[in-house]
């Protein structure tokens, strides 16, 4: 190498250069679950920027954003936490910091994520700027036993909601001071809560049962008043349907005053009324729901399907609350993502090999990545949402 | 200059790399109106990156972000359309394109900024990369009177909403195909609509009437509905009060299912549910509210005032609607501005010239930076929002 041209390389390293300068608000990853490699993408023109490989065991993944939209935090089902710089497309830290975690959260300071762990159970914080260990909380239940953590999310003040499974309670950590994180248990919500959501507003958790008929409810700006049940017997358990995959709560929909939640088991999706949490209508599917999920105006919802129903997406109208369309965009739809301001959606079909655009106004596609075996997608615009 | 700090500098420049590399996700921009300049800001340990000067007139600026979150387009008072370049702290383009504009919005798919022009009125949309004029459409009311524009935004779909407060109309212009724009009117919705507004979730659009008691209403997902009006005889006339500054509909606050409106000319904040369109409730404050802006979570609403009330601000709790702390930060509070998540609000106190941040949950400020007569505050997170 000329010795002008490394001196330029060594200014540009020194500079933070190593990548071009551009925004990232309009950057994106995408799981490439079998070769434990991410995609970084941009939506603005839907192509791919960078690959990113070395991040372990990627078969759930799910993953969280820096505050400044440049660092994507991914969990993987190997216990390891992977801070992803999107700007350079490169692994900027990499901890494996237990044997199985189910996602996390980012402090709403942008200061801490936290890890919801399967194996051993409980959760661990760590500092966003270094990837060291700030806080490890285990999660004994009152029966004494250690428990799976499953539906993290971060409340304003350094303090992170999450549920445990195997013990059916909600515990609320607060790590204003991580040296010593104050906790606050809420017990005895039901039985097995599989995931739970916040709503945007920080306000609603709500955690999906599946041992028993119903949803446990906290409000958290009242949160003396305790966990009260709702939707008590809405179906989930009457005619012992099969259930193929688990539905994921995280990709609710809000949409006006409704909730729209996946109706365990049966070919439905369930409209609930924000006011009074009683269920308003059903809507009639192609297939068990897995992600339900309102485009940003909340005017349609997206839906798609447990096997053997997965080569499906079925698109409802709110206001009408009828399927407008079913769509078959390739094989085995993992997941979707709208753009920010929902012009478009992204959906992976893994066993296609491909992520297809859609513009969600003429439901048709636009435009298509080659991806390896894709499944969640993931907008930078998640950093300024709660719960996301 | 050595030779290879030359090359190192001309490949930096080849790269983009005229700045280091970083997320924009926590970037924002403060305009300092007397100077005619706007300084780059970060709010993740709130600091002041850049000084951008050369913008004209700013006396009342506004400005809307490019959805990668790297572009400011700053509306000048002077007409000029300037695209600043958050991450090098420069301009990147400037036209003066009308004599006197008001404000402007970014297309849902970021290809098009429109700007609404007081003299001569209309609106103009230029292509966001080249800042080259793509459509000039005037706005000759029923009356066939030229009028000025205002209250702008974004709706799916290359279209913009606006209103003409000299002939009391609003319009729809549709650039999907920006060299035939469609032009959809309504007409007749009120005397002297001062300013508008539109919901996050981009269905309602409010027109506030200085010439007459009430507020026009379009519910954009049934536009053959009309326009009707809503809190007619809301107080504004019945008094007959002098208004000191006119408030800004723009600052609008949504709380859950209520928003909130700062009453013309009264010290009051106005409740409307937005289930029926009533007034719900009203909310005694200390002056005449200009801005009145919800924490993102939607469960304060913060108020500042025209003179002589306007070295104040109050903050409401929304659930018990009450007044739960005046604070004084500084001399002429002009804005406010919520990080993405709500833990703090970047406060403009032009006469003490700096900016003051505020945690919102102690209440008490957390940081400081000078600034020149500072107006508007503006976080990139608006890219990813309709209407802002």
């Amino acid at each position: 190498m000329s010795r002008p041209l490394a001196a330029a390389l060594a200014v540009m390293l020194l500079a933070g250069c190593a990548a071009p300068l551009r925004g990232t608000g309009d950057l994106g990853v995408v799981v490439e679950r079998a070769d434990g490699r991410v995609m970084v993408v941009e939506s603005t023109t839907s192509s791919v920027l960078a690959s990113v490989p070395g991040l372990g065991d990627l078969s759930h993944a799910a993953l969280v954003y820096s505050r400044d939209e440049r660092f994507a935090f991914v969990f993987g089902r190997d216990g390891g936490l992977t801070k992803v710089d999107v700007l350079t497309g490169s692994v900027a830290a990499r901890v494996v910091q237990s044997g199985n975690s189910i996602g996390g959260a980012m402090s709403q300071d942008g200061s801490l994520v936290a890890v919801a762990n399967y194996t051993p159970g409980g959760i661990k914080v760590f500092d966003t700027a270094s990837l060291s260990l700030v806080a490890d909380i285990p999660a004994m239940g009152a029966d004494g036993k250690p428990s799976k953590v499953i539906g993290i999310a971060d409340l304003p003040g350094r303090k992170f909601i999450y549920t445990l499974y195997d013990a059916g309670e909600i515990w609320i950590a607060d790590l204003a001071d991580p040296a010593k994180p104050g906790l606050r248990k809420f017990t005895n919500i039901g039985k097995l809560p599989y995931d739970a959501l916040i709503t945007g507003d920080g306000r609603w958790y709500l955690a999906g049962l599946f041992g028993e008929d119903g949803i446990a409810l906290l409000d958290l700006w009242n949160p003396d008043k305790g966990v009260r049940r709702i939707l008590d017997h809405y179906g989930k358990g009457k005619e012992a349907l099969p259930v193929f995959k688990m539905p994921h709560l995280r990709g609710w929909a809000a949409a006006g005053t409704e909730i729209w939640l996946p109706a365990i088991g049966h070919h439905q999706v369930l409209v609930v009324d924000k006011g009074n949490w009683t269920e308003k209508a059903r809507v009639e599917v192609a297939g068990q729901p897995v992600f339900v999920m309102a485009r940003p105006d909340g005017r349609q919802v997206w839906v798609n399907f447990a096997v053997p129903d997965y080569n499906l997406i079925q698109v409802i109208d709110v206001p009408t609350k009828r399927v407008v369309k079913t769509i078959e965009p390739g094989k085995a739809i993992l997941h979707m993502e709208f753009t920010p301001k929902g012009e478009r959606v992204w959906l992976s079909a893994r066993d296609s090999d491909k992520v297809v655009v859609y513009d969600t106004e003429t439901l048709e596609p636009v435009a298509e990545l080659p991806a390896v075996k894709p499944s969640g997608i993931f907008f930078t615009a998640r950093a300024h949402k709660t719960g996301l």
